[in-house]
């Protein structure tokens, strides 16, 4: 499906551009410069975070081009000169972007995305990139723990309507399908996504006709193999669930639902399927939504809520719980004029957020016997892992934590993306990323998925790596003119 | 500035034409339906909404026309009849549409929109209608509490990058200006809306220089005129301040600023200002950001801070302590085949939940004395305010709390924005809304404008809406056949 696709290249903080038109006077506009992306907590205290977004910034970063009324407008700013703007004019990302693949459960600290770039384009996309994955990868990390928590029940998307915006609406359908979704309420995320959405009917549906009876007919006619129907707008139980039955047996239908969308959700579908059961209709499915997330869907499936599948709105398309996720994009090297990788770090009083310098590769290590991730891996970019010799990682804190792998796969994350500004990469159908999103979970030992308090996954550095860091920390904070993060 | 608008009339929830094709195949497609817009609690426990959006939905309901690309989307589904679709073909919106103008304080329960139009049509638009009011009248609320905040400092909107998707960024920092932030950091914003955009440097700049007061002068050389100095990369006191001063000094440069983001913003501000004052720098000014929102910025101006403006970014930009609004689109009446018009309800065992029914007015009641608004008082559509007589206004529950109002003027809220599909209002700048939203919010007391516990603006019914209401309260209670919220 093709669609009218919004050109983003002026969605930049404008800081980004008055750096430029310095950079470029100052003849810093070619220096290389390594930008990695990261995060350094995941949302609501999990164990991980899904990256998603991915095929949002392929699209941008293929579609970067200032039109003359782009220039135009910078030039009324008045604060950028001629030269630059003309070489905006032909401005195009000329450098390389290497990302983990979209569906795939990342760790806090580890590069997400690696640019590498001239200076002057790698500042520019910072904006954009970090918009679009945070927001993607907040709302698939938070379907999937909605999903986790359906255990196997279908979760669907419906939240369109209290989203932040028309993209907020209709990427966030695509992030919580990839994550796990059955699908969405949403229709232009299936037109354009390929997220399979669905709808029935609402309250006003019921409303419109003289009876809640007539109104549960006349839909049951109009659609006999989809019909599922609301019957909580009178009463569930008095009215609703018996209308519903009678409307099922009068047309034929036994393949069918109902929907309850408010009371008490655990109570009344109990007592709805015990009717339904007595009727004869043990196929139709009893589907529930209002106000849900994970946590109280695993409460009403511990109480023994006899619910088939859930809708979920605001609380998933928002995030509302960590309506933020603070991916950020930060400088780890440059090259000189030999083209020599001159890594760079960012200190911090807070010793979290001290970046790891340098070109990077993340390996995911895998056990063999047991086909669960043991722990990620990250290497100077020009190192690889030997699988059929032993390897000891050991934690980059307290460093005598260490562990000796033998009968182990070593996974490398980041993939090309973009080499010399041209894309290498095709991006999946949205349910292919979906199938890989739920293939890579299933690597991840359970008490890591745990909601609250969930074991903590390693994220160790290699020997090289370790040793770099270590030696730029001790010569900075010996120089006592520590950079900041 | 034009640019590319990406059509969302594809952007409903799929329920709305399952329940559209139902409508069309049963006949019910030309029956006139009234819907409200209103919200029932005001976010982040204050005392008022700022409406914002209008001007996205009226480009919305302009732009609503299905492509043969939908039409043949939507046929794949197999779910709509052909002659469904043939009427799809040729839909326009045709109804009318009565809106308080954005930027127009608002208040839980009263309508902030009205739409007019057969019901297919009244229907469809709900999710876009929703979204667009929710999402921007969420931001323009929290930004007008940021704005307060600050006590008539500047605030800047900095958050894109941690915003809910692109249109989150953009139309975001659009509602942030129109509550009255000075302006955002997003270039596209300013492009498109005109909200003010501007930006200095980032850390990466000064890191891109051999040194701290080499990065200050080349940019105080580049931008004379607009020099903020960025001056916590290594450590402000000892290193950034007088940096600057010197780059300052040797530019001859007065008019200027700092700014810091990081650390005890209270505690460096006041050394900061110090160290420029004694240098000469009197009006340097000290511009912070770092995880601010209003109670953050009322503390540090609380304990002294000597901060000039304000950059906030991501608590402002989603929302982030209420990052929901929970707007609400409900039948509130139909029109009988005479054109009679009969108001509806739905009653809830949450009184709080129960509409008010019928066609309606609102007029804002202004208190000739003071300048200030001392109620809104809803009515039946056919009835007006005589401002030349005495109003009695009366609590909706406790009734026997009345109030006689003799000096006043009474202002309409609710404005002709469609009238039989055509759009008959123009919608003013981004800058005159600003404008328009500040004056409106000087006829509200500041006891309605606290942060926490304000006080309850009255929302009343006019003597006839309320027997309405009463009147039908009783009957659908009596006949034990409660519609439902």
């Amino acid at each position: 499906m093709k669609y009218l696709r919004e050109n983003y290249t002026m969605l930049f903080d404008f800081y980004e551009l008055t750096m430029g038109n310095g950079y470029f006077l100052t003849g810093f506009q070619d220096k290389i410069s390594y930008f990695d992306v990261f995060y350094r907590q995941n949302p609501d205290g999990g164990g991980f975070a899904i990256a998603c977004g991915l095929e949002q910034v392929i699209e941008y970063i293929k579609d970067l081009t200032f039109t003359e009324d782009d220039i135009a407008y910078l030039r009324s700013k008045g604060c950028f000169d001629e030269r630059f703007l003309d070489y905006l004019r032909t401005f195009r990302f000329t450098g390389d972007i290497y990302a983990v693949p979209e569906g795939t459960p990342v760790f806090p600290g580890e590069p997400i995305m690696t640019v590498r770039a001239p200076a002057i384009e790698a500042q520019f996309i910072e904006t954009f990139v970090l918009l679009t994955l945070n927001h993607q990868s907040m709302i698939a990390t938070k379907a999937s723990r909605i999903v986790r928590a359906a255990e196997g029940r279908a979760i669907s998307e419906f939240g369109s309507r209290r989203a932040q915006g028309p993209s907020g609406a209709i990427l966030g359908a695509r992030a919580a399908y990839i994550a796990g979704c059955a699908g969405t309420a949403c229709a232009i995320a299936e037109e354009r996504h390929g997220v399979p959405a669905t709808g029935t009917m609402a309250h006003s549906w019921v409303l419109m006709f003289d009876s809640e009876y007539e109104a549960f007919d006349t839909y049951c006619k109009l659609y006999p193999t989809a019909s599922t129907l609301l019957v909580d707008t009178y009463n569930v139980l008095t009215s609703g669930v018996p209308n519903a039955i009678r409307a099922f047996k009068a047309n034929g239908i036994t393949k069918c639902a109902i929907r309850i969308d408010s009371g008490d959700l655990t109570y009344l579908s109990r007592k709805a399927r015990k009717m339904l059961d007595d009727a004869g209709l043990p196929d139709c499915k009893i589907v529930a939504s209002n106000a849900l997330d994970e946590y109280i869907i695993r409460d009403l499936l511990k109480q023994g809520a006899k619910i088939d599948a859930f809708g979920v709105g605001e609380r998933l398309i928002t995030s509302k719980s960590t309506p933020v996720f603070g991916g950020v994009y930060k400088l780890c090297a440059v090259e000189d004029k030999e083209g020599n990788i001159l890594p760079k770090i960012k200190i911090s009083e807070n010793p979290e957020k001290v970046t790891t310098p340098h070109f990077k590769k993340v390996y995911r290590l895998i056990e063999k016997e047991t086909g669960k991730a043991i722990a990620d891996y990250i290497t100077v970019h020009d190192e690889t892992v030997d699988t059929s010799k032993p390897l000891t990682i050991f934690d980059p804190i307290y460093t005598w934590k260490a562990k000796t792998l033998t009968d182990f796969e070593a996974v490398e994350l980041l993939k090309p993306i973009f080499r010399d500004g041209v894309c290498v990469y095709e991006s999946p159908s949205t349910a292919e990323i979906r199938r890989y999103c739920a293939e890579q979970l299933e690597l991840q030992w359970d008490e890591v998925k745990r909601f609250e308090n969930p074991h903590n996954y390693y994220v160790d550095l290699s020997p090289k790596l370790w040793d770099v860091k270590q030696l730029m920390l001790h010569k900075l904070t010996k120089s006592n003119d520590p950079e900041k993060e």
